[in-house]
């Protein structure tokens, strides 16, 4: 695949379930899954050198166009869990991540999620190297 | 269908996108659209006569299994948003609604939870009027 | 007081806690009170006139200098709320706002925010008719 | 002082902003602080040998009654920060944390919470080492 994005094309980060996200039923609120798998992609987007924060500088943004969950097990407050991030797939115009997020050997949720990247007006930009890294010598 | 939900089978709600919702595009952030789908459920159970904060309290809990959404256009910090949340399935085991959301006439989003009902060990319930109602007299 | 905000100086609005803002004990996170208390003042700003979504849209900011809040009873998800917001001081430097949240005739919070105007470098602005309404014309 | 708490009386985090974090104007929303501060205390309790999980299982719950914050700088959108907890007071009914967060040597924001622990039906407990640690054995 003659991707944009150099390797690694897979990340592990490790996070503890705040208190603040957790639910009356003692458990991280399903809402904030979405959260921590866009820390997975940005600390992955940081493995291969990239910068989101300098990207949105540039005034390119990523936006999500898709996205689809399941939870199996319930993760609770205070756990540390363990959550994989894995490029599924790359075309010049979308870019979709698979995300695996674990307590131990468990299995508590698995998700895709479909990326687009797009200028301040909206408008839909290539998946290049220059857009994601900035131009060299820029 | 024999539904233990009584009518209505869909609802709207209306909701202002808040600025601490809002990120650094300016822009709903996508993990929010959730808990807005939590509140058109929850809502829609209340104009069905249910109450759920006192079906926690009789130790009963709805998961969230699995989910899917499609962002079309974005919501902005301070949109006024109609959202629609329509039954779209009751099985025993699970129930899955389908929502949309709206600014005036333009859909921003659409998506598709599945729930279930556990108790406090985490075992299904099956959806019957007593379950989601309380029982008669009770 | 030859205050730059035109009158009405307090607001009442009606909040329901979510489901997603309640911590594992069943009560509002105390950090949500927060996104209450600018909810409050955005919809008085709104009630005066103001438009706080064009006003970022001129490059001015309303950022958080200092609070305080006294919490004195738990507000419970699903609880229907009442906050009052009444501006409490304006300086040319400084705009302060008092908060009470209520259920029904209890009183639960009482806060105090204090509030400065920035520009997009983060030079603080007076606060001016023309700085929090746009100038006449413009 | 005779405190239940035995040593450390402080500790050090490090956070990094997320993106779901962050407003429209770049930076940690402000209402995002106070669930740092909740982190920074429950890592403290953990460091000085506590769970407040298992301090809850055991039906003791800490409630915030008081908070009072400065904020002198804003953190922006992916900043790593440094968090130091400390604590500032403890009577039998009451215990107060200071918090300063950094970035690098600047000084963002300053703040001290004062808390309470209740039990479940919200009635104040004194705050000796059995109800913050668990009873020897038990």
């Amino acid at each position: 695949m003659n991707s944009p994005l150099p390797d690694p094309d897979s990340h592990e980060i490790r996070i503890r379930v705040r208190y603040s996200e957790s639910d009356p039923m003692g458990l991280l609120h399903h809402s904030r899954y979405l959260s921590y798998f866009e820390m997975g992609r940005m600390e992955l987007f940081r493995a291969q050198g990239g910068d989101y924060r300098e990207m949105e500088s540039r005034g390119l943004f990523v936006v999500v166009l898709k996205l689809q969950c399941e939870f199996k097990r319930p993760a609770k407050f205070d756990d540390l869990l363990t959550l994989t991030t894995r490029i599924a797939n790359v075309t010049p115009a979308k870019l979709e991540h698979d995300y695996e997020l674990r307590r131990g050997d468990e299995l508590l949720a698995r998700a895709r999620v479909v990326l687009a990247c797009v200028d301040r007006t909206g408008a839909v930009q290539q998946l290049t190297r220059d857009v994601l890294f900035g131009a060299p010598g820029s």
